[in-house]
């Protein structure tokens, strides 16, 4: 039996943080996981900047209620998930996902946490654990199932690397030039046809 | 994070053989889960009685393409998976899942496969691993999440067993009497109310 294990801010959604900065105006939280490849360096940096500008996780709740999954991507998802389990492993935040995960039909996501306080100010982030998508895949191993990982991220390398499959999708030059042996793909067509392509 | 794992069969839809037993007016396929607690056992009998009665994998299609969840079961398991990540852990078969899995909204599954010859007789059946519903809930485990099972029958006991927290629904009298420990609901309200209920 196979498992698909998608990447979600880039492969299924937009990123939640450019919508942030695009709301916010600001420059300094336009750096994602494709630009800065260690995520606690990220986060300590975005966290940083959210304080300086005083906005809140509501206000960022707000700010990002429009999000809908990319074009093509549910017809994706659907397509795979009739066909094999899909688990999304995601570095976002479970208090970022209302806006999406009904339009995506409820799939099965593990992802981590933000901290807030009385405030409502990001005080820091809880990892379900470190490498957490490294691990998942490992464990997937584990229960017997041959696994195909999905991401487009620095922070997608090692879920990819440790699946017995792995693909990426639209990563930015910086990824590719650094993993040119890894099959790239650019729209869902494309990716369906990778994923659902029987192993040889 | 939290997990919820849950059974199939008994649970979220009928049980696939006793309407294999209703429909072909076989007695010898009214034993379940919930009678022998020896799996392959089971399945063992299982395909003699066929074989004997000459009963195709797509002759059971046809007898159970009728099948959808069982009332209250959609509006449980959407009501649960707006909350955690759910995997149905099922000892069922990927070729009995068809009339179920889209009602049910294209959920994570995990099951077995029938092993069928060319004229469509079932000879054998391949298990994703030995022990798999438990193998999962300590994988689950691994991926620090905390597990809480679902089940009703004999084959879901070390599944509850291995999980942070398990519930047992609509069990058999001999399944309630071997573990009179294990909390007992019977309708979908009682169950969401008990999985949806924060952890002490």
């Amino acid at each position: 039996m196979r498992i698909i294990c998608l990447d979600l801010e880039g492969v299924l959604i937009p990123e939640m943080w450019l919508e942030v900065a695009k709301a916010t105006g600001s420059k300094d939280l336009e750096v994602t996981t494709r630009d800065i490849s260690d995520y606690d360096e990220l986060m300590r940096h975005r966290i940083a900047v959210l304080e300086k500008l005083g906005v809140t996780l509501p206000d960022i709740q707000r700010m990002t209620e429009h999000v809908r999954p990319l074009d093509g991507a549910v017809e994706f998802l659907t397509a795979v998930r009739r066909e094999h389990p899909v688990a999304i492993l995601s570095d976002t935040f479970v208090q970022f996902l209302s806006p999406v995960i009904e339009p995506l039909g409820l799939p099965f996501v593990l992802c981590n946490r933000l901290d807030v306080d009385k405030s409502g100010m990001i005080t820091d982030y809880s990892l379900r654990q470190k490498d957490g998508k490294q691990v998942a895949v490992k464990n997937f191993a584990a229960m017997n199932l041959s696994v195909t990982a999905v991401g487009d991220s620095f922070n997608d390398i090692t879920m990819i690397r440790a699946a017995e499959r792995g693909i990426l999708f639209r990563p930015s030059e910086t990824v590719t030039n650094a993993h040119p042996d890894l099959l790239v793909t650019r729209t869902h067509e494309e990716l369906a046809a990778a994923v659902l392509n029987p192993l040889p």
